[in-house]
């Protein structure tokens, strides 16, 4: 195999309890990769379509991956890269972690697999750096494992994988404004209170706890984020309303996706995460900001070749 | 039924990460009361065995959750107590909790059980509120509902019944050294660093996962408690030797049970569990403070009618 041509999932970190660790994986949101052998060694991006972004390897975060996995892996070969970005950078649903992961993930099957899923994350991670200034997992973990996934350690990289209740869905509203990760997090407290750390971490072992028991009454009373969204919430126009109507319409939960501005809902099935969809376009469309919702089962695959 | 005799268990808070929230349930140690029907409406302690503690029901803390129990249940009837009080006051191994669960337990069996667990945790906390100013339920819960549970919140009131692994031992020593409640509450700092947050609530939800997929490893690896351990075990002689030793000795973990002084270790089977006996005993045989040790299996049942 010489070529290959991949789907490399949007996907939502933080999952209101979870900074930092929580992630889940999407299903209908994604970009397209091609990944192709060559006989000169390197990565070579040849092909970028739907934004704008830097064709040098090192300056490219789906390059940076790929050149932290060509390090370790020394092939005899190099690989050319064409991405067909249809995540929009900086909208919170992992764009750069998609073109990180996805690189990685192709190369790795074109080699034969001589990687796990934990060693691509690793790899993925130096990419995701180039984007946010810091290596996280929250955003790849998902991508490349598919589900729900913990990150428990980033050093060293541990990545859990959270069994999904199958009636899980997505809504998510992409508000077309732009927030930078870095001023998402510059806004962060250093420290927090105790008592809000103690409901936090209450949280997300009740989440996962949930998850595991398919119980959606009490993954809905852990989707609570104490924590950072009183903060970065301020940074999303009228997202108490777009909470407040999802709830109202029957999400389980509603929270801010990553660092935002996409906000993200989790519901019991298809039909109602249609309804909090609606329920979200009425709450924004008086807003004259504009915006996208799509509704996705939760991936439970990550990456697939298509 | 007008006479019930039970064994109301000793519990571990705290587990390293779960500060507050997680709990768990000893199998060896614990007190006895015997609870009997009176024709004359009220709570009378009647005897008190093994520790000193007040004869005026609104002043014990079992005397105080039954008479929470009663104004809710409003019997025709009351109940003498008898306390045989095994569990040192000020241990760290719930010995408050174990009065004040234990009563409204047996008068729960004797009234035909009207109430539910989670009612009875409500009525215990009011006894656990005397005795440490604040109504929790981290010592409580597991006293109640037996094995590993979680307390997701304390208003409203909700437990999780998180599951054990089969394997599980812990071994507990008792240092003959006293802390207040209040004491290791006043050392804890009222705000916390965010990164350090973001550990522990990995650890919470990395603990449970290991519960739901008896993933002895993960556990091993999720007992550890970067927040509140590196302030109470500074009132703990020696935690620190103890600590290693058990830990070189096979125990998956070792940290303060509850606001100590008993520090708690689990391990995968007896062997190991006693294994770890003998490397805490060696650490503290030179120390000149007197100390018990005790292995027990986890208690899943909770309370028990003896």
């Amino acid at each position: 195999m010489n070529e290959i041509k991949i789907f490399s999932p949007a996907t939502v970190a933080n999952v209101s309890c979870g900074f930092d660790v929580l992630g889940f994986c999407l299903d209908s949101i994604g970009d397209e990769m091609v990944i192709r052998k060559t006989d000169k060694k390197g990565i070579f991006i040849t092909k970028i379509e739907g934004y704008d972004l830097p064709y040098e390897a090192e300056k490219n975060v789906a390059g940076v991956s790929a050149l932290a996995l060509m390090e370790d892996a020394k092939p005899d070969c190099g690989f050319e890269i064409e991405i067909y970005k249809k995540i929009k950078p900086g909208s919170g649903v992992g764009s750069s972690s998609a073109s990180a992961a996805g690189s990685v993930y192709a190369i790795n099957e074109l080699l034969g697999r001589p990687y796990d899923k934990t060693q691509l994350t690793h790899f993925a991670m130096k990419g995701e750096a180039l984007a946010s200034g810091s290596e996280h997992a929250d955003n790849i973990a998902p991508a490349i494992f598919g589900g729900f996934t913990l990150v428990k350690s980033c050093k060293p990289l541990k990545v859990l994988e959270i069994p999904t209740p199958s009636s899980l869905y997505a809504t998510i509203i992409h508000p077309e404004i732009e927030i930078k990760t870095s001023e998402a997090r510059a806004i962060l407290p250093k420290s927090i209170n105790l008592q809000n750390a103690i409901t936090q971490w209450a949280n997300v072992g009740s989440l996962v706890h949930a998850m595991h028991t398919d119980d959606y009454d009490l993954l809905s009373e852990s989707l609570n984020d104490v924590i950072v969204e009183p903060y970065r919430s301020q940074l999303i126009p009228h997202f108490d309303l777009v909470k407040s109507e999802s709830l109202k319409a029957g999400a389980l939960g509603c929270g801010i996706s990553g660092s935002g501005p996409s906000i993200f809902t989790l519901s019991k099935g298809k039909d109602i995460a249609e309804q909090v969809a609606e329920a979200m376009k009425a709450a924004y469309s008086s807003t004259g900001i504009n915006f996208n919702i799509y509704v996705s089962k939760i991936n439970t695959q990550g990456m697939q070749v298509i």
